[in-house]
This record gives structure tokens, sequence and C-alpha cells, in this order.
């Protein structure tokens, strides 16, 4: 059984947890390099519910090293910082699959939105990581941008559609996170008695998401849309739901749109009813649910945030990176009940 | 002080003991009468929770004995169940509020999304309870429907915006509702398993409160919306927020529209961010925000809606109803933190 | 109608923000100062749910403007910061409820828990503020130190059972408060994810409210009980569960003892069953249940931490200080649904 | 690789799902069987979760088909109805995990906390299915009672610990399970407004697994124990903790305590901490941790109430019975974050 060595660059956060949970069974990634920005620490200390599962030094993240010890490396780090690291590990040779926004946008539309782009050279070489969208692509790939969480969620739900949209209309997509979405720091937000009890909407229509979402689209179906984005934060750990809405200019079936479309796509699941976070939670499936009322069309997905919407989706891309069947690993048992 | 006896019918539910928890500090209102379709039980054994604050027995439901004890009465029912007991007591002369859906539509919309009418001939009498639009109609009425929850929070943030509003294109509304919206009935979907950690739309584009939604708005508008209404349940006890989306043909400032609007309402709370459902829970309080982009328009409310959405508006139209300040009692101290 | 101005240092917590609540609706007292460390904003932006209900400018705490200000103040402040704005405000003749521990313990226990004691000289002419046992000392007192949430709890509990108690085998607390009771600053322990579908222990046999108990209750019987405290963190916002375990030594009927103990009290609750924190949320109430087995005493109690256990208390204890109603503007209605 | 037929009566419970959830993965073990009391549905549509992992026909239980088409059967059934199918398939040689109630206790104790047994001729050849304490008998048995949740919990707390407590005072256990463990069958304990925000205790000291608990740590030690047993029903989906409070003849200490007794057992972790109830939630780990103050013992343990507590340990079980690895497709990725 072919062997590779893997290292975790950001193993605090969620994603970087995420990872590990998925890499520990992998049958042919080792985990041979594990670091953060400081270190200093056994990855079952940071981590405790490792515990008597796995652990290994975590390292202060070096370029070097990951150079040396790794042939393929998942950057789980803040925007910016990513591109620091990816930069250099590229010219070494080292596999990428980058869960920040870092490589995602076209340069422009990056450096409106996150700041100045410190890795131009490399930035048109990255793949955009969606698999059912860009699987050829990915295989052939050294640097994979793995898609945010929020567009994986609304390009699958609406990329089958695009062709039947009508472009003279907006978009609006209304979209609700699980609280593991805002990330671990401990802040306002993120307190328990802010968000227990309570939803509530934020960064409405000036979500760094909007533009992913807008220019995935276009990239699929060359039509401009004028998506419209409003995210909220709902009290529960994991998660992430899609409502959008819009109009179309073909009477379609839209649950026989979406069959036809993802008809060989193992992770994409479509449902009769409309459906929920939790039967996804814990696995790589996007699951979608569409209806059409004359003239209007409502599609519906459900994601794991930190899964599907980051590290199960990263360990998708890997595989194809390496030549693995796609599936290798991916968790499909959701959290249930 | 004036002294009005009141009576609850359907003590048992939410909307029943939040009456209840209303009017126990009503300085006007004393309850005079208490009933369930069971009786046979102490209301502080019905609700433990107002052990040691107030009791009386809970009878069983009788026209006769709401008439010769209750000068106004609370129908908290099922609808159907309530127009059993509205057609008597009107021609008793009691003073009615009706909380479930009965004479809140028009014959044919009613007749479609409920069953056949037992009162047409007091149909038309009754008033649609929202104070902010119909306060002078409410005063003069002795029947008012009051208004359904996803409605209050809905026709509210949207009266404002009638008349700019593109009626060429659909509303579409997004809800979300804490599980006390779906009743004290235990069932799968009130299962703390299957909503807890989860969200889900249920009733897509088919919910009893779009036709509401709509017919009110073309009462006050005269425009006739294609509304488009998707509720969803979410993890959280009570309270209900609503993200509407639309196109608008006029460059307004869609926070001034609302202060402007509201200017002399009490119970209408305008915000300079997006509203979350905690805030105002607990509270008579319709909280909203709107936000504009171009050409589209997005508006965001809250209210309680077991409070504002049932039991506290209720409240208010009874006030009206009777020649008192419309505030009196109304709870506005949020269950914040 | 008698008028008292008070003030309320330390505005920004959860005490601070329910004591407004209570005070903004009290007949008697008049909300005439209201400061933090900081100051500097309006009250609504400081607690948006007060929009439209009441405000005032938050100011920077300052003994010498509480002192013409105000005849009573309310100190919600961390302990240590207490006794060094009651030091001086004993001395200009201010009313004082401290609702940290600083006035709590005999000078050895504080300062074996706590910090050294910055104000020994008053010490001694503090009254512990549990109107149930030292209600007519409170009514004397001008410096009243309002007990723990874990000690209102549980002295209350266990009061009317001491001299039932076999003094020579430890009483073991089991206790569990939600989220609110770890105040309002963030850190990983409030972050949502923390603590949302866990529960655990902390601070074993070793919480700074175990002292308190001890101490009390020796006051109360003296009997030197072997008191073993472990509080637990639950995922809800606010509400205090105590379960009590004990020896006893003489064949009593528990629920016969308690409702006898407490037959006069307004604000003490005998249930026939386990109590839930649900049904005293929102409320001054102290709900208790007791059970027996041979000669092992089980005793179960709830009260609203943050009300109760903290800021409804500390009115009660305001009132009688202040010649009024022990209940004057105290909350009985629960947070319920 | 060795193939086994196994079948699953009773899938559509919280157990039924959580076997079927191991299974699919297991190496060994082929689900060749799947029924309910009603069966006529495929099991992906009784639980959608598991659309696109896999599916089979629930069929209506039935001994003949069992024996037929099963080597070992698990059977997740209520107590009474369990033995009813257990007493015909132990003739027909089929290996049996029971997770009922019905095996697990002597004669005379089950039948004075359930029911007239109706199997008393196999109740004998029953092996309580603990492996860290029974390990060896289980290997050799063919039918297992797979031990209580609860006293799962609270027996490895304890075990290590029976010679050193002291027999003349009573052990206290105060046990929080999340709601799963109160099934999913509908009614007023479960439904999201019950227990959201919520906690209370239930059948105080009058639990069903107290005499399990009770007999089992009798069998261990030859002592017998004074056990007293409380729970509460906590707002989380799954996990339960345990605190146990005793005391004890001698100055050990209790962390070498119990990291010597599980020196080699693979699912119990001893932690330096208090233990929570999500680092274990998803698994088959059992988590303990102790602390002593003089002669009072405090030992905190927690599970996952559906796996460890169940169906997991079930498998661990059967793989016992099969002659296979222990650990084989045990769960050890914790739900976290």
């Amino acid at each position: 059984m072919k062997h590779i060595n893997v290292g975790v660059i950001g193993a605090s956060g969620y994603t970087g947890i995420e990872l590990i949970k998925i890499l520990i069974n992998h049958p042919n990634f080792q985990i041979s390099y594990v670091a953060t920005t400081t270190g200093g620490i056994e990855l079952d200390a940071l981590h405790p519910a490792l515990k008597g599962v796995f652990s290994c030094p975590v390292e202060i993240a070096d370029v070097k090293e990951i150079s040396k010890r790794c042939a393929l490396v998942f950057l789980a780090l803040p925007h910016q910082a990513s591109m620091g690291f990816a930069k250099d590990l590229i010219k070494d040779g080292v596999k990428i699959v980058d869960l920040s926004a870092d490589y995602r946008l076209d340069l422009e539309a990056y450096e409106k939105h996150y700041c100045p782009h410190e890795d131009k050279e490399h930035l048109d070489m990255a793949v955009y990581g969606l698999p059912e969208l860009y699987r050829e692509e990915i295989k052939k790939s050294s640097l994979v941008a793995n898609p945010g969480c929020y567009p994986t969620a609304s390009i699958l739900a609406l990329a089958p559609f695009t062709k039947y949209i009508d472009e003279n209309f907006p978009i609006f997509i209304d979209a609700k996170s699980g609280v593991s979405g805002a990330g671990k720091k401990c802040n306002e937000l993120t307190h328990y008695i802010s968000i227990n009890e309570n939803i509530f909407a934020y960064k409405v229509l000036n979500h760094r998401h909007e533009p992913e979402i807008k220019e995935k689209l276009f990239k699929q179906s060359s039509k401009d849309f004028d998506v419209n984005f409003v995210p909220h934060l709902i009290p529960a750990t994991r998660g992430e739901l899609i409502d959008a809405y819009m109009l179309i200019n073909k009477d379609i079936d839209p649950l026989a749109v979406l069959k036809d479309f993802y008809k060989d796509e193992p992770f994409v699941r479509i449902f009769d009813n409309p459906v929920d976070i939790k039967s996804c939670a814990g696995t790589n499936f996007c699951d979608i649910y569409a209806q059409r009322k004359g003239n209007k069309l409502y599609v519906n997905s459900a994601v794991d945030n930190i899964l599907r919407g980051s590290s199960s989706q990263a360990v998708a891309n890997a595989n194809l990176m390496c030549g693995l069947d796609e599936s290798t690993a991916l968790p499909t048992i959701a959290y249930v009940p």
C-alpha cells in the first residue's frame, strides 16, 4: 500500500483537529509533521479528546522541516499567514492543500476583499478544490485552494441550475452557520450567553464569501449573477444551511435536475424533503433539496461546515492530488442521534 | 381604578400561560375565568412555575359561564375550536380577542387554507389586531383577530416599504422560529433530539401564514405582492427572526424610512444593526433593521413569537378594546442575559 | 410614596443588568447613578435590550459622586474592588448592598480563600443578606453582604435540617450552574463550543463558596459540618441546581420539615417532586424538595443564580434596609416556557 | 478474513442506529438481518442520515429468520420483549448480545424491579458484558447481558476502589444524562421546551440501575455497599457524567489507583482533571478522574450513554464472543468540536 507523508500546519484550530481526526485512520497518508505557530505541546494535550488514540509532538511551523518531512501539507492557517508558507513550499515541490482564502480568488477580487497578495507568482496555478466541478484539474494540481464553507454549500446548490436562472434578477442566499464557523477564538460573539437561545445575521451583504460564490458561478456558467449573501449565526456547534432564492426562465423539475446533475457523485445526496444540518454533521456529504413555484426557485443545501466545508473536502482534494480514490478515509457516518 | 373581568380559554398551551403571566400583574383586568377543554385541575398544578404566585381552578370551557363571568375573553384555542365559542359569545356581548386564525382572513382565503368557516355571520366584523396598522378600528371593535406570529413580524417589517417595493418581483421571506412555535404537543418535530444541534425548513412555500401576510399587505398598500415564505425551526425556546428580500424602485435610506414610519410607536424599535431574537424575548417589542444594496432591499425583524407574536399583542388589543392605555401591563424587560 | 435614590456600580456585568431590570419598575427606588470602571457610554448602548425601555449615562465610578447622589448603592463588582469603594461609602453614610464576597466571611476565612482584607474596620458590622435567616438584622444594617449564589441555594436547602444532620458524616453537595455563573468575560470555559453538549465539574472540593456554606451553617446551628462541595457547569444560560447528600439521626418527614420551616416565607417554595431550574428562572424564588431513605437524606434546591443568587436578593435586602416591604418589585414570573 | 452474519433486532431506536453505524464498517461482521416490530421500510428511510451510506430492508422481527440468517444477534429491544426472542434463539444456537435488562440481574432482583422473568432457564448462563471485569467469561459465553449505561460508568468508576471504600457509610452517586438516555419516544420529558435551559433529577433513589450497580459491585468485591443513586436529565444529546461520593479507610492516591487498575485497558482513560462528556462522545471510552480529601473520595466518570453505555460496548462483547480482537471497529474519535 502506498504511504505518503503529510503534515498539518495549524493544528490548534477546529479545521486542524478535524484534519487529524480523518488522517489518523487514513490508510495511505501518514501524519509526519504537526505544527502550530507556537508549538511546544503534545497533540493530545492540545486536544484532550485524542488521549489514547493518537499523539505526537506539536512543533513550531517551519518551512524547511515541512519540505523535508512531508510530500503533501495541509495549511489550516488564517489567510495571509498561509501564503507566507505556501510560496516557499511550492518551490520545494511540496503538494499543498490550502484551507485559507489565499489562493481562492482572482487577484483583483482577493486584494479587494482581503489584503495585498504576497504570492502572485503562484496564484494562477492554484485549482479551486471543489471536486464535483474541478476533479480532473485537482488531480493534476500541486496547489489546491480549498473552498470556503459557505461557497461549498452554495455553489453545489446552484451549479445545477445556472443555465436556468434568470440573470436579470438577483440571487438571494440566506445562510445559517453553527458557532464553530466563527472560530475557536473566544470573543463576545462566541460567548455561550451571546448565541444560546439566539440567532442573528452578521456581515449582511458584506461577507467575503459572497465574491467567492459569484466568481465561481461565473467560471462555471459564464453568467455574471447578482449574488446577495446574508449569513446568520445559530446556536449549534457545527453545520451550515443554505436557503437560496431566485427566478428561473424555464419550467424545470428541480429535483430531477439535481438528481441528474449529481447522479455519479458519491458525496452529494439529493433529498425529496428540506435538508437539515444534523443528517450530514460529521460527514463529507453535501445534502440538497429544491422546490419550484412558478418562476421562483428555492434551493436548500446543508454541509458540515468544518468537514465538507473545510477539512474533509481538503482530504478529498489531497486524495485526488495523490492518485488515490477520492473517497479514501472520508467520513460518511453522521453525528446522529 | 377600572376593573374588568376577563377569561382565558385554552390555558394549558404556551399562549395560555403567557396570557396568564401578563394578566396576573394587570392593574385593570381581573382573571375571572380560566378554562381548558378538560378542566379539573388547579392552575398552578397545570403550570408549576406559577406556584406561590397565582392559582385558581381550571374549569371546562363553557359558553354560558364565560358570558356570565367575563366582559372580555381571550380564546387561546386551535383554529376551528375557536369560532365554535366565538359565534355564541359575540351574541352574548362578550368582547373577544381570538388568538387562532379563525377571523384573520377573508372567507375565501380562510376556507382554502384552513377549513369551512362556521361563523360567516361575524367574519366581517372582526378587526385584524395589529395595533400599529389598525389601532383606531381595534378600539371600536368587539371581535379582534389576533395576528399570527410570522405575519406580525413580517408585516411590521414590510409595511413601511410597500410603496417602494417593486411588485414585478417576488418578495422572499426566510423565517426562523423557536420551538415554542411548534406547540406544546410532543411529536417527532419537537423531540429534543430532533431539533437540538439542528435547523431545517418546513412547509416550504406552503405555510398558512403566507396568505395572511399577502392579504394584509394588500389591504395596507393595494399592491398584490408575490409573497414567498419559507419558515425554519431553530434550536431555541422562543423568538422569531424574519429576513425579507425584495427589489425596490426608489433610492431610499431604509433606516430613515423605518424610523419615520414608527416614530410614535412605543413597541417597535429600529436598530442600526441586524436584530437578534434574544433582545426582544420576553417582551412585546418588534425590533427591525433594514439595509439596501442598489435596488435590493433587505429587511430584518424579530419578535417573541408567543408574546408579540401572540399573547402580549392580544393583551395590547384587549387594552385598546377596553379604553385602556395600549401599553398597560405589556412586558418590556427582555430575557437577557 | 417614599422615593430613595439608588446607584448601581458595576453595570456592565450580568448582575448589573439584572439589578437595573428590577430597579426600572421599582416604585420606591429611583436609579440616580449608574457606573462602571470605564464609563463613557449610554446604558442602552451597553445593554441593547434596554433600548426603548430605560437609559441614562454610564459614568466612571466615583465615591464622591455616589455619596452625593445615592442614599443606597449596589456594588456589583469583583471582590477586592468592592471593599475599595465600600470603606469610604460607609463613612459617608451611604447604605450598601455588596454583591461581592468582600464582607461575607470572617476575616480569617476571607483572607485564606480570597486576599488580604482592606476594610477590617467595617467587616464586623456587615450582615449576611439571607432574609430567611437574618431578616431582622438586615433591617437594621447599613452594610449587607449579599450571599453567593451557591451558598444561597445550599444554605436554604440545609438550614431546616441542621438539627437532624449527623455531623459525624460529611455533607456532599453536588451543584450545577448555568454559564452566566461563569461571568461575562469571554474565555475558553465560556466559549459556546466548550460547554454546549457538555457538562463538567470544576474547582472540585476547592470552590470558595464551600467555606461560605460551612461558616453560615455553623452560625445557624453551632454545628461544624464537614461540607464537601463540587460545582459543575451545564449548557444553560441561567439557573442553579443543588443536590445535597447527608446522613441524619432522626426519623423525619423531610417535606414536612421543609414546609414547616418555611411556612411564612413568600420566596421559598416547597415542591413534592424534584425541582428544576426553569420553573424559578427569572424569579426570586428558591425551590426546594427533599427525600429520605432510611438514615440518608437527599435535599434538592434550585435558584436563578443571577437573581435569587445575586441581584433580586440584593434588592430584597435593600428593601428591608430601607423599611420597605421585602417583596417590593421582586420578580416572581418565571421564564417559562 | 472471517465473516460472521449478524442481525440487529430493534433498529428504530437510538441503540439500533448506533449498532448499525458501527457494524457498517466492521471488517468481520456482516449485517444480514435488520428488524423492528413493524418492519416494512428501508433502513435509510427509517434513518435518513444513512442515505448513500448503507441500506437494506427492515423486516418484521421473526425468530426463525434470525436463526436462519444470523450467527449472532443484537437485541436492541425493551426489557421483557427481549427475553421473548432470546429464549428461543438460545436454543437455536444463535449467539446473543442483549442490550435490555432482561439478563443483567439475579432473578430476585430482576423480578422486584422489572417484571416476572420469562426465561429463568437461561438466566444463569448469561454473562454481564463489562469487558474490563468479565472479559474471559464473555469470550466463552453465547448470551451476554449488556450493562446499563449508568452501571457501566458507575462500576468502572468504583471497581478500582471497592477494597478501600468504607462500607459502613453509603455511596452517593449523582448522575447526569443526555436526553438520548430517555429514548426516542416523544413525551413531555423529551419535548425540547421541557429540557432545554433546564436540568432536573428524576426517579430519585428509585432508578432500576441502582440495584444493578449494587449487585455488580457485590460480585466484584463481596462487599454489600449501600448505593444511593440520583440521576438527572441535562440539555445535551448524548453523554453521561457520574459523580460518586464516598468514604474510604486508607490513605490512597486515587489517580495512582486508577492508573494501575486500568493500565492495560485500551478503553478506559484516566484524566488528571475532571472529565467531561464531550471528549468521549461518539466513542467507546470511559473516562475517569478521582480526588481525595481526607477520608472522602470523589470519583468522576464519563461515557457516551448510547455507545459505551450501550451499542459500542455491545459490539465489544460480540467481538469477544466471536474470537475477534475486542477493539475491532469500536469508535475512538470523539464528537469534538
